[in-house]
């Protein structure tokens, strides 16, 4: 299969369509964006990289990050994790309050935004934010193995100006005592982390882990074991894209995860990591072009992860 | 790998723990059932039979029966089913009326109860409910390619006569115009399809479409194309479990449809089809004992769609 | 002060206004009523009378009739009656499900639909719905002291046909155990409850007795104590507009019971009841013009439970 | 009818049960607070004062004083405030965020928490917080005609440090734009009118303007219309016990606030003001024992504003 000629053929279908959705505008900074843009780029577990359009150019991962902290902080405290918070999907939009109050203070995913505040939470423990964005930093360089990969400090200050509804799921959970550091600083943390800008490229490489095993089959780094990167990938499927994640599932067929600055990581088990990027959401606030580009690159591909 | 010797071990792995769970009891006749049983089947594409405990032992199939509805429902109006029913996990219990309130009438998935029911109501179009229940029985049957298959009468009526709840959803929906026959009509189907009587051996058969690209490999029965055969799977892992579908997902990694008779339905794409069944209850409403046979089984065969 | 002089100001100001806000249409027999109609007569305490515009004119009381329901009820089982309904508003519409779910198949109050179905089934102990029909039909002529009210079997009937919802709600409390009798007898006589044909007249003495310390000064007829026909105000007041309870209060300051016939009983404690009708409805399900005529007379009269 | 004898039976019928309820806890500077007060004044409009117990002992009024802060904006912004806040009882617990999602911002009324910080930050508006406190304090001491009511500052900063919902509360409403100041400055007012310290007979003087249509008839001080007092008074009757507003309007039927400091004040219109306290509180919320004693005195004075 020419990988290569999937994707072009995947750009030429989207060029006339380029900017469609309506680009994230509750964070400042990413309400600046071109929507009028798009990349795409495959890693193989292989290690052949393909890519198409605007593959190079880095972007805010957003919610994507939360994949990343969620397998630092299983790296660290375990199962133990899943006191702080749930695995099922949660049937409400990212950043709803409302299921926090009937199930006290737990987060039904880490995927959600509750959900990775209180994930974050756990990785803060004993560090100073600081610590703890620099760990993260270094955690994510390590599995893309690229040293370039930075954090947009304007992004995060946005973000931490006037993400409100952030500080009110985590003053929420601190009152049922599952935030247990100053929301301040748990925050100024997940605002960070968030911030992260990233390349297609970068991002295909970095997710190569989920697709391999858990080891990045490039560089051979040892990131989680079999069963965890499986275990991190029904995650991706059952809850990466909020209350549009059935719909993936179904049109898609492989674990993903998407962020409101446009960007969507998907796995291939076995074969391949995916990172596609266009800023445009769709109602649920995921990346329309993004999620059409993966299910053409399934249809085209028969990429599934439920059957041939 | 000796998949006799897999589901032996699982057996005398849970020998001790027969009776755990609660019966489900809603429904007076299942009520009486011996929660000391157990059985499991594996059906391989390749034409090969497993099984093991009370494998030939009929039991309600209830909700598992959802999934044959569906196939039956989508071969007769394809996607436009899609108009009545949504595709993503509901959040909340199998037989909740609040998210038909919020979203007014549209059941979130065709595997919560609510759906199953606007499900049933379109394949009873243009027929009386008694004709609907002889093609849904004759379709089975067709899948499992086992004339033996039947409905239990007595369960049927027990819960013609107990399922006030479902006699709720169904008018609720009727009242949003989602129902399209009389109430008792469509429940009538309902009720009789739930009633289904199927032991697991049948069980593994009949789904082996679902494992072999929407073909019987034993028949040659085509029953969906491949396409179809994904997307059903995909439904099957986000919401065949209710509130628990999260959970299977991470713990056992394979689509599956559970029933509150205590059976369970697992597809492993490509591989095999498997019955499992023991009538205790965990508290999400699904068998206690073969969702931990399913893990195990799971874990011994390195069996999973997110990877080796 | 000229109460006549009162209702005709009233009257005046709303004429140009007459056909205002949206007749009920899930009841298609309510869809077909004229809306440009109005009618008010105040009966006081003393044995005075006045009336203006329609006031002789028959309607349908729908859900006012719960009002006299509930002092059925409260005559046959007393004080235990609160064992199956609760006293609270419910801040949701008057024919939500979400509540009884969240509650357990308990209602909030008697004044909501699901509220007032249970209330039913309670006066239907032990009797036929023919003869808890007959008995309600009695008792209303008895408090109005008028033989000559009747029920609209043309509107009951709409209602028994297409009134979903309600069986949704019977069928969802039925399966807690909160509705005793088979759903079809509750409603039966719950549907013919709300089909009463009432005139504003008729309608004001009705109410009499809840005004003038639960016996109606007019006959003599003792209806209940004092004490209940303060807690009868008070729950009135409380639950009586649906989620415009508030909004009423606020306004008019008296206890009063809206139905979607367009018709609102309101209780000015030791002065006068009133009837009011005028078939247009506003966006929570109140009378229009009722409502704003009540807030003229309030404001004019000086009536108010809440001080001079 | 003599007062001082009914407040003294009121009394000696309660002593046995001092203590009962559960002090609240979540505020630590409350939970230190001895359950085994009680104390009640009634001023009446005729210029008497009665009182029994502890009723010159000061407390933290904390939600009272939501009835203070309201009348002080509707002074600045007459009935524009209800653009930034409801008026409908919320069919929740006092600090619930549920229904806040559900209506974009808005509060449901101004006596649950979220309505209350948002009517605070309607008389912030203009001002630093420190001002706008002094002027809330300036206001009670001349509702109250005494210059020795205080505020408590180590339970403001008690509050201050512990009341994460209340952050969240606030933090949401700030994402909808409905809080329009730094959290932490609205809050900052909010949780010190919240620590205002007063006795039961200040408490009742200070009420005296909603029993006098609008004027203290001790001072001749104007504080708001006939009309206002009366919309005051019907709001606390519609919301003043949080989810126990219905129960308080059958069992005592007056309008009235209770604060989670174990005070309530209740209003008898034209006749008299009531401060009641203690500690304990109900499952609701509210002081178990002296709702009990309002009920009592309720029945034994004949006042209610639903009839004689």
């Amino acid at each position: 299969m020419d990988l290569q000629a999937v994707l072009d053929s995947i750009y030429a279908e989207l060029s006339p369509r380029l900017g469609e959705g309506k680009v994230a505008d509750y964070i400042p900074q990413l309400a600046k964006i071109d929507p009028h843009q798009f990349g795409m780029a495959i890693a193989t577990t292989d290690g052949k990289l393909y890519s198409v359009g605007s593959a190079d150019t880095g972007f805010s991962i957003q919610s994507i990050s939360k994949v990343f902290m969620l397998t630092l902080a299983l790296g660290k405290v375990g199962e133990g994790l899943w006191k702080r918070v749930g695995r099922e999907p949660s049937g409400t939009s990212f950043n709803s309050i409302v299921q926090l109050e009937r199930e006290e203070g737990i987060p039904r995913n880490p995927f959600i935004n509750a959900g990775a505040i209180a994930v974050t939470d756990v990785v803060l423990s004993g560090h100073a934010p600081r610590e703890a964005i620099g760990e993260f930093l270094r955690f994510v360089r390590y599995v893309a193995d690229d040293e370039s990969v930075v954090i947009d400090d304007k992004v995060a200050r946005s973000e931490t100006e006037t993400g409100f509804r952030n500080f009110a799921l985590a003053n929420f959970m601190r009152a049922y005592g599952n935030i247990q550091h100053p929301v301040e600083h748990t925050l100024g943390v997940y605002f960070h982390q968030c911030a992260l800008s990233m390349s297609c490229i970068q991002l295909a490489r970095a997710g190569l882990y989920l697709a391999a095993q858990g080891t990045n089959p490039l560089t051979g780094h040892s990131v989680v074991s079999p069963k965890r990167a499986r275990r991190i990938n029904a995650l991706m499927l059952m809850c990466g894209h909020y209350d549009g994640s059935g719909d993936f599932a179904y049109r898609v067929g492989l674990p993903g995860k998407s962020g409101v600055g446009g960007g969507i990581l998907a796995v291939a088990p076995g074969i391949a990591s995916i990172g596609v990027w266009s800023p445009g959401l769709n109602k649920v606030g995921n990346s329309q072009l993004g999620s059409v580009a993966l299910e053409l690159l399934a249809a085209r591909t028969g990429w599934s992860v439920f059957g041939d």
